[in-house]
This record gives structure tokens, C-alpha cells and sequence, in this order.
């Protein structure tokens, strides 16, 4: 079942998801198939079919083989849309050598086909006319959700993931089907291929073309009394906000083809401290500046990188909170490797942010180290594994590493990047350098 | 139940949603309450909180007042996420001269609280919960889909969007509700305050922008022979591609505040007839650039702007093109105005097209006009009403008017302007100039 070996899986073109651990999911749970219903903002579609969808729900049904044929995914173009699904589904997960559309001629010996008709039906309806033809039409559709034999042995559950939508999920039990959530997709999402490894780095680069362009702004910037005790920042002789940095380095980002995503948080002093502040606040001469960049580049990856600056400082708080911080960041660095487990690395940050004086486990809003150390990071910016889990690191994890610190009267210092897993400890994707003073770094 | 006169609904700061006709929709269906649950990607939440989340599930429950006291909603607040939900959410609803939590204070008279207890619990558990608290506890926790009565007359079922997380209507009705879906929040989201078309005019004003600087790069680029019978565009001594063009249109948008969202489509030449084609193609002389530009401003709201230009021409089809869709435009604006079936304005700008012998009904990748002439545009990019729909317009409905015809083998030529339906007819959201010729217009 799993098909032929992964030899030229992803391309310097195209990324191709291997479906063979969904196949071999749905054979061990003895399912008759796979079925997964959302829009372009689900991030399992996109990963499983590469298809970057419209904003109305589309489906995906993935089937073992039966009686020696091939496994086969289907997907259920929405109108409009089956010239692309074809195009990003079907012709991007062939071999070079395609010649038809055999098992072999695909690189994880899985049939993609696309469905293009009743475009007007749900996503739902769709998805179980597809698999009740594969099953020679055995399942029933008599509107009740119990499960009833058909005439031969074919399957009448489902997998699906668990936040499929509701209506979908009816639709299917409508159909006869019985429906079960897996979480293989979270699985196999977690550990990245090279050639994704690759897209990721890739979006980091930008992600540091855009620190550069932040911090050079920042060093360009001069202070300017305003009032007995409050200095703000100018910049090209017009005052600086945390929204004109924003759309500079936004505008850096899209000029290295990435986007935003809507992600470019930048703090300034106590909105520094609120995590996910997004503002127009005037920035000032001696408070931390802390700036969170996630862009998402053209393949769907995410990158991740955080830094934090200080114009015109006069050490203190935010001196102290950057020296605990870089400490903890080596130390969480210090733990990464495959074997070890995953909540090690936020446990070791913790302790030495706790050893430099700082709460290592202080409460939202509080002061101290508000949250977690790390998460995973591919076609979500969120996603397995955690670095508060029980997981042990694989190679192929892609996870963040951010410690910080906050005061939610002063300000807030983290420092992050992104980091891959290896064979014998881990790689940094896309070096940025620390300090807390700005450099020109265009 | 409708609270009190909307008198400070919208401010230049802050977007307040009128809750009431959610709260009404729950006393007509002798329901319970309203729920909704989904992630920062789900633009009914987007709407109904004006709280920008995270990208993991979050509940919102809305119920209505019982027995003198005010309707109220619980926005479940996810993890690190609280202080952000208590802004966004509920001081941003608040009027200007609020002093307390009570219904007064809020500008249509419905408390807003956010909880920020059990954030470990999955969102449907925290919003059956948040149920139960309000029925004082008489939903029955027995693992079944049946109702049972309880000892008070507390309604048992509860109005949820249809797409709501699967797994979060199975917490629910588990909890001893019954789900019953409604379509309420489609139907408020489709007519727009004065506050919310004044945020949508502003995007889709930094998509004029973005469409000017594409328009002055293509005026900017000169001709030169590749091969007999092939002539490459060059910008700034450089092969221009929709790619880089791209990335220039993006980097605008950015130093306009908004984000590109992934919409910026560029095709050239036959890619312009794919109607969702994003590459990296060079263009030629002669050949149909087209760029439909969907920016996202900060608030939420899409802009949708669509221009056609050809870079040293001959005529031929693209200037039969370009004529046709102009007079298909004029046609389906001559039809926009309040009382009118949406639907009309489609079969005009359709007619016309085949007056000037075009297909007027192509189907999908064929040659003609392959899509509908417009859909309407909000917290999401497609939105109702659609202009293929038997809805009637209605003033602060804002819709696109889009008509175009393509040749899979020669090109696409698409007009597209975002327009609001006004008491007496409607007004172009941000004008843009015509013509296939680019001029530097910056």
C-alpha cells in the first residue's frame, strides 16, 4: 500500500505531498476512505492537495486500492476552479516522465484525478458520491445515521479530521457513513522533506530582509524632545509609529515575493508586552521595540522571526530582560535534537530566565515569561510539535525557539528564530544577528 | 430586543456590530442561544467580534435577555489571547461616555464579556458550557442527541452557522442541544453600515494605488525582439515577468497599509484567460496583461479591482475584446440600483457581450464570458449577494462589477470596479482610469 519509493518527490518547481500514510491510515482503520472538506484557509487541504483554493468549501476524498488497483484521491474542483486543481493537484505530483495517468506515472504511486461535476451541490454531497462510487454504490442513503451493511463488505466509515465542518459531516452520515477523526494529517504535516525545509528557509530569508529593513529604519531614526520626559522617534523627518515601521517592512516582504499574512506585530514599551498587539502608537526613544514577523511565502510556508531593539537606551529593564533573554535562547538551543523531549527545551528556557530573576511561569498580562518557548511552523503558522509537549523531536521538525520577557508597565523583549531539527542537533533557517542598539544593516 | 438607537454604531477608530438582529434571530427560533466557533480565518467571527484571533478555535455565544435583564455576549477567549479579546471585543463596542458593564453602555445594548477560564478545553465544550451557565445548568450532559426538557423551560436548541467545526456540534450536542443552522449572519454581513463602506472605499483606494504602479511599470517597459516572432517586455534594463510585476504592485499595497492577501492575480497572453493563474510568466508585447488585485485592510475588509492593458499592440482581438467588455460594464451599471434582482444585472452585461458576438455563457476554460458578472465583497472576498441571485439590491449592498471575455489560446480582458448600491443607484468605491494603453500614472 505504500506505494513506489519517494525518489523524486519534491522538485525545485513543485512540492508533492506523499498520500501514502493517509492511504495507510484508512487501511489500518479499515475505513473505506479519507475525506477532508474546507476552503483555501484549510491548511490540511492545502498541504494534501497543494491546491490553493478558493474561499468556498471544497472536498478531497484519498481511497486505498481495491482488488489490486491503485489508491486514488479525487478532488472536487469548486466551479471555476478545475483548470487550476488540475494543474496544481494532478499535473504537479506526476513523475517527469508521465506518460498517463497510471499509478506509476505519480511519485507516491497515487492515482490524483479531479471532479468537475455538480459544482452546485455541497462539498459534502460531493465528497460521498465520490466514495459511494468507488464502493459500486453500497452505502445508503435513507437520511438516518446508522450504519447498515451494503451487499458486499465494503466500508462504511470514514475518516475525517475533526473540525470538518458540520454540515459536510452530515451530509456524509446522511449518505450511510459512519465517521471517524484521525489526526494523520497533523502527523505527517510535522516533520518537513527537504525540499520543504527548503521553502521554509526561503521565507525566513525574506522574513530577514524585512528585520534588516525594520532595524535600519530604527537606526535612521533620531530622537526628539517632546515633552519633560518623553522623547519620540523621527524618521526621514516625520514621526516614527509602530505602523509606519509596519508598512516598510511589509513593504520589504512583498518585494522579496512574500506576504504579511497579516502577521508583522510590532510592539513599542508596554504594547511590547502585549503579545499580539497590532497598533499605530508613536514610538519613543529608550523603550524596547519588538518586532514579530511571520510571513507566508508563495508555496503556503510560514517563517517566524523576532527581534527586539532599543533606541537611545539607558540599559535598566530592558538590558537586563535582553541578556536573561539571549541566555535562555541558548539554552533552549542547547536542548534541541531528535530523542529529546519536546517540553525539555521550554523547561530549560524557563529555568534560566528564572535563574536571571525573571517568573518563568508568570500568568496572561503578567511579567515574567508569559508563554511558551516554541510550536511547530509549515503551512500553518501554528502546528505540531509544541515546545511544551511530550513529543520527542524528529528530524524534519521545524519549531520556533522564542523566549521573552515582559513588564506590562515597560515593555517587552523576545527573541526568536526558526530552527530544523537534524540528524545530530539542529539547524537555524536564515541567521539574523542580536543586539539591542540598531545597526544600518541595508 | 432590538436595544437601543444606533446612534454611535461605526467611529473612525473602531467598527461596532449591531448584535441585535443575531440576538432577534434566536428569540424568533426559540432558541437558546447562538454559536459560532472557528479560527482567526473565520470571517463570520471576524464580523460578529471584530476580534482579530488567533489560528486555533474559539467560541462566540450570543443570548438573548431573560426576564428584564440585557441580552449579552461571550466572546471564549483562546490562550495568551484574553487581553486582545477584552479590547477588540468589548471596549472597542463600548460607547464613549460608557461607565459600567450594563447594557447601556454598549452601543446597541447588548453586553459584551469575554472568559478566559478552561482555555485547555476544546471551544464547543467552553461554549456549552457558557449555554448551560446562562440556562442555569438544565442542559443534560448524557452523551445523546435527544432533547429533554428540564426543569425550567429553557430552549434546548441552539442556532449555529451551518460550516460550524464538526467536532465542536458534536461537544454541543452532547451537551444536550439540538443544532439548528441559520443563515442570519450572511444576511446582516451582505448590507453595510456607512462605517464599513468607508473602510472598504479606503482599500480598495490602495488598490487604485497598487493598479497605478502596475499600469506606470508596463508604460515604463520597452519591447525587444527574443525571437522571430516574439517580443519580450523589459522593465528597468530587466525581462519584466508577472512575477516581478507582482512583487511591485504588492510593495505598494504594503506602503499603503494593506496586505496583498495572496489575491494579486497577474496573467499575460493566454494565462490572462485562467481566470485564478498566478506564475511567474514573461510578458510580451502585444499580448493582454491582466491584474485583478483583491487587497485586505486592517479592519478585515477586501477591496477588488480589475484592469487590462496590452504594451504595443496591434489591435485585433484584444481591441474587440476591450470594446465589448466596456459596453458589457456600462450595460450591468445602467441596471444597479435599490429594488433590483441581482440577477438582471448579470443578463444585461451578458447580452451585451454577445451583441459584439462574443459567448455570453462559455463554460468553465472555454472561449467567451466564462464567469458571473459580480459577487459582493466584505469581510470576505465573495460574499453575498451574488449578481447571478435572485436577491434584490438593496442600498449598502457593495458588490463588483466584473465582465470579461477570454481565449484560452490568445488572452483575457477583464473590467472589474467595486460599487455600493445608494438610495438612488450606486457610486464607484475608488475610480480607475480605462483604456488598454498603459500610462505612467504615478
Amino acid at each position: 500500500m505504500s506505494g513506489t519509493p519517494d525518489t523524486d518527490r519534491d522538485t525545485p518547481d513543485r512540492l508533492r505531498t506523499d498520500l501514502t500514510p493517509v492511504v495507510d491510515a484508512v487501511v489500518d482503520a479499515d475505513a473505506a476512505a479519507f475525506v477532508a472538506v474546507g476552503d483555501r484557509f484549510d491548511d490540511d487541504l492545502r498541504y494534501l492537495t497543494r491546491f490553493a483554493g478558493p474561499d468556498r468549501a471544497y472536498a478531497t476524498v484519498i481511497r486505498p486500492g481495491q482488488g489490486g488497483s491503485a489508491a486514488r484521491a479525487t478532488l472536487l474542483a469548486p466551479g471555476l476552479f478545475a483548470e487550476q486543481a488540475e494543474r496544481e493537484f494532478v499535473d504537479a505530483a506526476r513523475r517527469e516522465t508521465a506518460s498517463d495517468a497510471d499509478a506509476a506515472d505519480f511519485h507516491d504511486g497515487v492515482i490524483r484525478e479531479v471532479q468537475s461535476g455538480r459544482v452546485g451541490d455541497p462539498a459534502g454531497v460531493r465528497a460521498a458520491a465520490a466514495v459511494d462510487d468507488a464502493d459500486g454504490g453500497t452505502a445508503i442513503d435513507d437520511g438516518e445515521n446508522d450504519t447498515e451493511e451494503g451487499e458486499n463488505d465494503a466500508s462504511q466509515t470514514l475518516l475525517v479530521p475533526a473540525s470538518i465542518p458540520h454540515d459536510a459531516a452530515v451530509y456524509l452520515e446522511r449518505a450511510g457513513y459512519e465517521l471517524a477523526s484521525t489526526t494523520v494529517v497533523d502527523e505527517i504535516r510535522a516533520v518537513k522533506t527537504p525540499g520543504e525545509i527548503d521553502r521554509i528557509r526561503a521565507v525566513q530569508r525574506a522574513a530577514v530582509a524585512g528585520m534588516a529593513r525594520a532595524e535600519t529604519v530604527l537606526a535612521e531614526s533620531v530622537p526628539v524632545d517632546a515633552a519633560a520626559d518623553e522623547r519620540l522617534l523621527r524618521w526621514n523627518d516625520e514621526p516614527l509609529t509602530t505602523e509606519r515601521l509596519r508598512r516598510a517592512v511589509n513593504a520589504t516582504l512583498a518585494g522579496h515575493g512574500v506576504r504579511d499574512a497579516g502577521n508583522t506585530v510590532i510592539g513599542a514599551g508596554p504594547t511590547a508586552a502585549d503579545l499580539h498587539y497590532v497598533g499605530t502608537d508613536p514610538i519613543r526613544a529608550g523603550e524596547t521595540v519588538l518586532l514579530d514577523l511571520s510571513p507566508r511565502g508563495p508555496d503556503g510556508y510560514y517563517a517566524d522571526l523576532t527581534r527586539t531593539f532599543v533606541v537611545d537606551g539607558d540599559g535598566g529593564w530592558s538590558r537586563r530582560a535582553y541578556v536573561a533573554v539571549e541566555a535562555a535562547r541558548k539554552a533552549a538551543l542547547a536542548e534541541i535534537g531528535p530523542g529529546v523531549t519536546a517540553a525539555t527545551v521550554h523547561e530549560e528556557a524557563a529555568a534560566e530566565l528564572g535563574a536571571y530573576g525573571f517568573d518563568p511561569s508568570a500568568g496572561e498580562g503578567g511579567a515574567g515569561f508569559t508563554h511558551g518557548t516554541g510550536h511547530g511552523v509549515g503551512v500553518s503558522l501554528h502546528e505540531s510539535p509544541s515546545l511544551s509537549s511530550e513529543t520527542e523531536l524528529r528530524p524534519g521538525h521545524v519549531v520556533t525557539v522564542e523566549p521573552g520577557v515582559y513588564d506590562p508597565a515597560v515593555g517587552g523583549v523576545r527573541l526568536e528564530d526558526l530552527v530544523v531539527v537534524t540528524e545530530d542537533g539542529y539547524e537555524i533557517l536564515a541567521e539574523y544577528p542580536f543586539g539591542t542598539i540598531p545597526s544600518t544593516r541595508e
